[in-house]
């Protein structure tokens, strides 16, 4: 592709040679042959001394060798657009279900949608325009999937489980297992039937490997626009409000209500009938263990308000130096005590 | 299905009108065309002012306007009972094997069993009476799976592996794939093969994507009427006997023995070689690194008592605090000892 | 297999008689008629009074009454060597595509390679010599498989992913998943497109339901030998070096720089852009916020030293006492500080 191509697609300004260019590359790896991209001036100087084909940045290079350069306003946007330019993913498109597919016949297929070989959809499942369903996939009963969705191998898609428009289902997504629910007895552990089922709006994306179980009664739901990253565990009955962001490893147990906006790291477990209000950002590794108001940022084994607890770990960690002073002032405090007892 | 019905099911007492009841709403969402429950008489207040159209309850409800109330002894086996009643998940009966499915010639599969689609079955795999096998589930060579099971589509059963009567393994369950094994050699880590197995006794549930390890030598065991919710790791030779309970997220290392009645919350990791006492309960979060003696509660980032980690855990937070205190005490202690020394 | 043939396997010398063992057991289910090992003198003392078929020892066998046993020099070697001996794992060799197999017409499959029932291999996929498909394994578009391989069921290889020799994917790993990229905008989020791949070099062993994401740009990669336990997370751009070890359920986020032998134990996350130094040691549970020197071994929420950590948590735990004393010590305080105010 041409730089003044690529100028077009970021809306840029081009500055030296039209030069043709087949691949962007990290920052780190600049190259003669590639286009890299700054998305922070900071670690513009990664580049200094280096060859590079092609840079796209707020601003002209400088310190640097380059062939081509292409100035944006917002580097963040340029750099979306530029990998959606170069992305390869095979497209699969044009609609047709392959001979090697499974799809009952009482299930609905839109003409547009692509049923690969190894997927698997049965009776009174609908599929959406457009929508790809890869290899391995299993769409159970009444199962719906709507529009324009890209649903990876490997995923499981329960019955009765509903998901919305460009969805994106990363390999190996569960949703509509049981949730976790047993009555003890003097036998041991019932089953409690979860009879509920889940709930995918649109333009949420789910990654490799999560899992969203069924609700016991009602619904499971994970609303619009909200991301999650791989390994995460949602369980029964959780509400996911818009836009929430869950990075991976994570968890959320039972009947928790997160809501709009909310920003959870890695590895934060939840417990279970809580709220975490909107927009509450939650650090990595916290245990959440009660409700949290919205708008604030959250740390700790338990949580607990973030720069608040990072004052207290790190006095924690000089807890041995502490000590130490506090067993010497021990000591001048029995002596001082001693000196004014012979006083007396 | 008529309410004089359920109230049989659940052995209760009938008040008001016989209605049709279609589907059952959580307590939060009830309304005028579903049947609520109220597992805990604190939260019935949830109902007051609203309109609903049943409702099952230890007691006579008030405040609130329904057109039928079902009087019960015990709410959560009512709850139970009626789950089960209007279970919607599509059953699979009648035995036989899909054309799609792949059955190797040397599998014995109970004429009752079913087997789905794209379900593959190998050599001297034995399945038992009225066990559904879905789709995309792989059975491997010499695997035995009992009667009354349902496994999930993408569940892993290793060649050797044994799994009980009543097990249900949801979706992306992994059994039999080889322990974390190796040696370091100066070449590198070498593999150390795995070549023992796996086995679930009976009425064991094992939620999506769990995994449990292929034994070095031996056996990796969950025992009878344990229950597994999604995510879990167990590690190699590990034993978890009778009636424990692990919720998501939990991991246990290799060779570590859980006695039965353990109850281990989410995000647990219990490292290798150790033993958890019988009926122990481990919170959320927490890191066993030694053995745990039965019948206590533990808690911590490195376990210890629960109550015992939960004063020192919140001491650690006033740390800034108490830290001021102690400088302002230093200081104090200062004064005195000049004071003292001008005396002198 | 005669006790003879084992001692020439092993290199060791034969003591007793040369009976014929079937099977082996681990130390702790020693019995007559299976071969034990002692791996660890220290744990020699579980076998005094039993009956033993065969042991294998650095040392002839005291207070245990066997028929034979096999002395060796390192117990560890032989330990490998015999379970590689007793490994009844089915091996699948000697070519062929199943016809039921999807193998696209442009995939190229080398003649030795395995291609098992419902396996599905994608156009200019390439599968190299002796490796091993299992079903229900998805290689996408272009992706490479090296030989000597073995990729169990459930696993996903996204297009242009690349596998190198002698690598076992372990049932349900997922290669090149889209890595977690969004931009905020005042809509919600716009997804990064992630263009890069995935590397996974030779020797490298990924336990179940393993993710390594797919780069932005450039290659998320596992080097030569690194093994990883089950459920553990990679996310984009990771750079994991040689021979490094990850035990289960950890977690790394985008861009992380892991060098070569480091050892991460299990339900570690570290968080993203960071470098951990060669040799690092990371202990369970630990929460990585910073970059790590090598050689040295790292504990705590919030990584420290290892000695540093333990010191300062086990002063944490006695907070409530030392506190008490604290609070003591104050009341002695004020009492020095009256008596001396009485005194002017």
């Amino acid at each position: 592709m041409k730089a003044s191509e690529l100028a077009r697609i970021v809306g840029g300004k081009l500055l030296g040679e039209d030069v043709e260019v087949r691949r962007i590359a990290p920052l780190e790896e600049a190259s003669e042959d590639a286009l890299v991209i700054i998305l922070d001036p900071g670690r513009a100087s990664a580049l200094r001394g280096k060859k590079v084909l092609c840079i796209v940045s707020t601003s002209e290079p400088q310190d640097v060798d380059y062939r081509c350069a292409v100035t944006v306003e917002d580097a963040a946007e340029a750099f979306t657009r530029l990998l959606a330019a170069f992305n390869q993913e095979p497209k699969f498109t044009g609609g047709g279900i392959h001979e090697l597919a499974f799809v009952d016949e009482a299930a609905e297929i839109a003409d547009s949608a692509v049923i690969r070989p190894f997927a698997f959809v049965d009776r009174g499942a609908k599929i959406g325009e457009n929508t790809v369903i890869h290899p391995f996939v299993y769409v159970g009963v009444n199962a719906e999937v709507g529009d324009d969705c890209v649903i990876y191998p490997f995923t499981f898609i329960g019955y009765n489980v509903r998901v919305g428009n460009r969805v994106i289902l990363h390999a190996g997504v569960k949703l509509g297992a049981d949730g976790f629910g047993f009555r003890r007895t003097d036998a041991g552990y019932e089953k409690i039937p979860q009879i509920g089922t889940v709930v995918i709006e649109d333009d949420v994306e789910l990654g490799a490997n999560v899992c969203v179980d069924r609700a016991t009664i009602g619904k499971t739901v994970v609303s619009k626009g909200t991301k999650i990253d791989n390994l995460v565990q949602v369980g029964h009955n959780v509400k996911i409000g818009k836009n929430v962001v869950i990075a991976g490893n994570s968890g959320v147990a039972g009947s928790t209500i997160i809501e709009d906006d909310a920003v959870i790291a890695g590895f934060v477990g939840i417990a279970d009938h809580l709220k975490v209000g909107r927009g509450a950002v939650i650090t990595a590794k916290a245990g959440v263990h009660r409700n949290l108001e919205g708008g604030k940022t959250y740390a700790g084994f338990y949580v607990t308000e973030h720069m608040k607890f990072l004052k207290a770990y790190s006095l924690m960690l000089k807890l041995p130096e502490i000590y130490s002073k506090f067993r010497a002032m021990e000591a001048r405090l029995k002596e001082l005590e001693k000196m004014l007892e012979d006083k007396k």
